[in-house]
């Protein structure tokens, strides 16, 4: 959990731009676990440091350009970071797509089905590559990739089975996104709960989250079973890595692959395009919690940690 | 470890042989780190039961006959468990297979390099499936499946790296075995020196050891980097099982894979035919370490664990 002090609201000056820069309006913010990993040290991005504006997904509007490829009113997603306006540069536009305009899509489907978490539900589906019949868990499944990942499971014809942590989730999951068994983790007898759940065992596990759930689900494993290793959300906030038995690994002859999205950036518009036509067939339905107010953004954040965000988060600045 | 009453000498008679079934003369037993899974609890075979003898895998001969494949001298490797004579019968033939005899090649070699070990070797590594130039480092490299691991990566034209306990197997490694180094574990810098062994990073880890060890090996590890997960021997005699950080696997997006040696009987004759053919030409060697007398095997099994074994461990009955 972040305390108070951890990030500061600071007011400075909206930059002057200089050629090749365009000044973007931020508009959504996009709040995901993997902040607490960007702020614990350097690991697959380098550490933000002290001081620095604190690293973060956006969506955003430019107001002003000397940038040849940007003009007023271009509507963008990147690296914007917790901050007002946001400066868009030749290094920057690395990471920074335009994103077009939708009828009846919201802007904040850029962030979470059409951004990070449909992306990276999409590529860790294809890692995970399920078949017809097999069983699939998710775990952090309210979330903003869970929830997409569970939904890719129903139409490639696996019974899913979502791991939550309250009721008003794990109905949300069967009655309204079809999961076939959703488990709340925090009632005592969860454990025989998840194992009644998956009568055939276990073929793959997409791992949101680690520790004693991960544990758990590995038990519960067919052999040969696929790990597909996406986040481990119960390892960032305590001193304590995500750490797991690799003698299950062992025993059941596991296959875990870790992947970062990152990796899958030049076949992003693909992925989009068909998480796109999914959602206009109602084939995968999205939820978003959202928080007014950039001063929010720190509580926002522990929202991720304390479970009270069902769907994506994201702060509306 | 193990405490004496752990495994008890007990004496039985001879069993009277039915109709379909051998008797065999054990003459040499294979020790090996798994023993100690079988001991602990079911895994991928059940627990050997209170009372029951304990299992191992032997080398031996018919020395009579009521069972129509076999017959008096031929000669067999498979589950013989821990004891001078063993019952082949209908369901135990299925673990047994006949070896041949081959002229200046010693019977244990059936338990090692033509054996498990080797075999486990020589499947791990297909699993692995080294390219030439890349980096192997294989832990307990100094064992009988170690050893081999790490000259069929020579053979595969990587760099390779073994991790181990004493100076002497490590100068068997590399003056003996063309290993390119050699890290002594129990030296204060070795994490430096492993380090400084891997100018290029790792691109595979044949992990035999987990714990510590494996998670310094991790931490060398390149992107998308793959772990042949074959043992965890620094886990079998602790409370705690091995644990180790699926972070790193996250982070540096690798592939791990358990595997064990049963899931691939039906191509053992492939493998030993392959193992022999290197051993044939001097691309392989292998190494003993044999004990004397069924009684003392207890105490072969602790060597294991104790590192006082180089090469494969056998009791000589």
């Amino acid at each position: 959990m972040l305390t108070p002090g951890d990030l500061k609201l600071d007011e400075t000056p909206v930059p002057e731009l200089k050629d090749g820069q365009a000044l973007t309006r931020v508009k959504y913010l996009s709040i995901d676990p993997t902040m607490r990993v960007w702020m614990a040290g350097d690991s697959y991005l380098p550490a933000v440091g002290i001081g620095d504006v604190m690293r973060a997904f956006g969506f955003a509007e430019v107001v002003d350009s000397r940038h040849p490829d940007y003009k007023k009113g271009d509507r963008v997603t990147g690296l914007t970071g917790l901050q007002d306006y946001a400066v868009l540069d030749a290094s920057a536009s690395k990471s920074f797509q335009k994103v077009p305009k939708i009828p009846f899509v919201s802007d904040t489907v850029f962030l979470g089905l059409l951004g990070i978490n449909g992306l990276t539900a999409f590529f860790g589906m294809e890692i995970a590559a399920p078949k017809k019949g097999e069983t699939l868990v998710v775990s952090a499944a309210a979330g903003a990739t869970g929830s997409i990942v569970g939904q890719i499971g129903k139409i490639r014809g696996c019974r899913v089975v979502g791991i939550s942590g309250t009721d008003d989730k794990c109905n949300w999951l069967t009655k309204e996104l079809g999961f076939d068994a959703a488990i709340n983790y925090k009632h005592p007898d969860w454990k025989e709960k998840l194992a009644a759940a998956v009568p055939n065992g276990i073929d793959i596990d997409f791992e949101n989250v680690g520790g004693e759930i991960m544990n758990r689900v590995l038990e519960l494993m067919n052999l040969h079973g696929r790990v597909t290793l996406c986040g481990l959300i119960s390892g960032y906030t305590k001193e304590d890595p995500s750490l797991a038995s690799f003698a299950t690994v062992l025993v059941k002859r596991l296959r875990v692959e870790g992947f970062i999205i990152l990796d899958y950036v030049s076949r992003f518009m693909e992925a989009a395009t068909q998480l796109g036509q999914w959602k206009m067939f109602g084939k995968i339905k999205d939820r978003e919690t959202i928080v007014e107010g950039l001063e929010k953004a720190p509580d926002a954040i522990n929202m991720l940690f304390t479970g009270a965000n069902t769907g994506k988060l994201i702060v509306k600045v």
